[in-house]
């Protein structure tokens, strides 16, 4: 939430003391065609208004009326790993953030990296999304938009998300498997194959697509302006 | 976040323009002493500066300069079942409010409403708070005050908690056990007394009292508003 400094109001007095000065001479000169006069009025008003401005700024500051909270929106991201959620999901919230909205951008990774203890078993990923989903539903009350990237593969979880949130978007990531496969950036679905790792979801738990999802983007080929343009267009007040 | 409506720039250009026409008026008639010029130069200027001022208006709007972020805390309340921390609590949250501050409010039996598969073993309140506290960190950041209010009876969950957050207050609500007892509003400490209830804080758990607190309370016969005025006055910028 904001207030508004001293400094912006003394700024802005006088940003308009110019404006408003140069224009009274100007009225004083059309109506009356002297030029003393002109001046000798647009100087007494410079410093009158000056202060009297300064007041009302901060008067106004104190009311909350017309003041409108943004509405902002929950966008999931949800698909395989490698499926290009992150990149996609980090645009995003750039844009927004760069159109002066409050973004809060949560991704699997690094919210997993806080809670090392989470598992991979259906049950621990069932709780450890609604978790992160309650977190996003209660941002987004407060005025903030929600950019999360997680795999989130079954559909009862991200249900649950969505009930919680006024406002969800979800995005479904539907890039191929064979083509997460090949991209592998950090040797999972390698190690995964060879069985070192357990519950890794496309080749040893299920990933269920959304039944209904309000945007969906695949990344073979594609360029991330493109995709980051037709997620943004799916969210209202974006 | 905030944007200005347009109804609430043009209420502000009108309210200005009564105060700023009146006194051109004055002015124009001061140099000049006559009443023809005096009105004529007010009400061309009245219509010119409308429109002037509105523009001004919307193009501050667009500029962030002196709009302070106000510097929020996550005041979180540890005690006893019944110690009376969700009291004091909600009257935090209302006062912060009624200041026009962002107010998140998590309390212990909301929270675990949502999430009823969470027990009561010393791992999953660890992880139910880390939880909790993570979430009330995030908001932190976003600029919302978050008010607590959890049992939270380990030194190391709260030690995280406390981690993560910038500018976090710890309140103990140390009302003694023989009083939490006596109130019992719920019955959960006759249930605990006879077994019925396993695991429970201050009968069949321990409650490790904070080490350095930044407020202790005592809810026995203390009067609320007494306590939360001891409370905020605890918290920088509150």
């Amino acid at each position: 939430m904001f207030r508004e400094t001293q400094a912006r109001s003394v700024a802005k007095s006088l940003s308009w003391r110019l404006l408003g000065t140069v224009s009274t001479a100007l009225l004083v000169f059309i109506f009356s065609r002297r030029v003393v006069l002109s001046i000798a009025v647009g100087t007494a008003e410079f410093f009158a208004k000056l202060g009297l401005y300064w007041v009302h700024e901060r008067f106004w500051d104190r009311l909350s009326y017309g003041r409108r909270q943004v509405e902002p929106a929950v966008v999931w991201f949800t698909g395989l790993p490698a499926s290009g959620k992150s990149t996609v999901a980090d645009a995003v919230a750039e844009t927004l953030t760069s159109r002066g909205y409050k973004v809060e951008r949560l991704d699997g990774d690094s919210v997993r990296q806080l809670f090392p203890k989470t598992g991979f078993s259906r049950a621990e990923r069932d709780e450890h999304l609604r978790r992160v989903g309650f977190l996003a539903s209660r941002m987004e009350k407060q005025g903030v938009f929600v950019v999360a990237s997680f795999v989130s593969p079954y559909e009862d979880s991200r249900r649950f998300v969505r009930g919680l949130c006024r406002n969800f978007v979800e995005v479904y990531v539907a890039t191929p498997l064979e083509e997460c496969e090949r991209r592998d950036p950090k040797g999972q679905y390698a190690k995964a194959r060879r069985g070192e790792i357990a519950n890794f979801t496309g080749v040893s738990d299920p990933y269920e697509p959304p039944a209904n999802p309000d945007v969906v983007i695949d990344t073979t080929n594609a360029r991330v302006e493109h995709l980051r343009d037709r997620v943004l267009s799916a969210i209202r007040d974006g």
